[in-house]
């Protein structure tokens, strides 16, 4: 769903990996840090996709999608991600989670346009 | 870890729900919802934890973690539950994905104190 900041998958099954963090006060370079791994991701053999979320108290989730564990290993290595990694233990992150989870089935809903748009819906009638 | 947000789940294997959503303008009772989804999630059988975040563009994730497919099929068709879902497609979401997935293995980091409290290690010493 390229409008909404989902990400558009394939069928299962196929893998996430699930990375809860709290940041530290403070951007120090994180924004760009983690603007440039969501780019170098989507370069990576195997990547399906990506989302992420910050909530204002610094609590953030992102999910990467990936076709197998091959795929997430190789990410993992992959140079300046190891750096990021490292950088983000010593100085953005107070804590973090990585779940690596096999998706089984998956589910969308998209909201008919007459729910998303009544203003054009409007103009059209 | 209670003090950041972050869900202390057991040892794998376990399973994720993650749910991916794009909000339509407006709270509409929304936020009152969610708290109470999560309160009574948080009641149910199987349940491990629940992480969540929102970024200000209406992209939202909330990662739950259950004991088994068991549990969440008990989560899903909860009575209350079910009927925030149907509000959810009528109202409050233009778009979400669910993924339900069995976690394989996790890591966890947790930033030394020196890191996180550099006034405080000052004051001590």
């Amino acid at each position: 769903m390229i409008d909404s900041g989902l990400s558009n998958t394939p069928e299962p099954p196929y893998y996430a990996v699930i990375f809860t963090s709290q940041r530290t006060p403070g951007d120090a370079g994180y924004g760009a840090m983690a603007e440039r791994m969501a780019e170098l991701a989507a370069q990576q053999p195997g990547y399906l996709g990506m989302e992420s979320a910050r909530s204002a108290d610094g609590v953030g989730i992102t999910v990467s999608y990936w076709k197998d564990e091959n795929a997430i290993r190789h990410w993992k290595r992959q140079a300046e991600h190891l750096a990021a990694q490292q950088q983000g233990r010593k100085q953005w992150y107070s804590a973090y989670d990585i779940r690596v989870a096999r998706v089984e089935r998956a589910y969308e809903f998209i909201a008919p346009l007459e729910h998303l748009k009544p203003a054009f819906r409007e103009m059209k009638g």
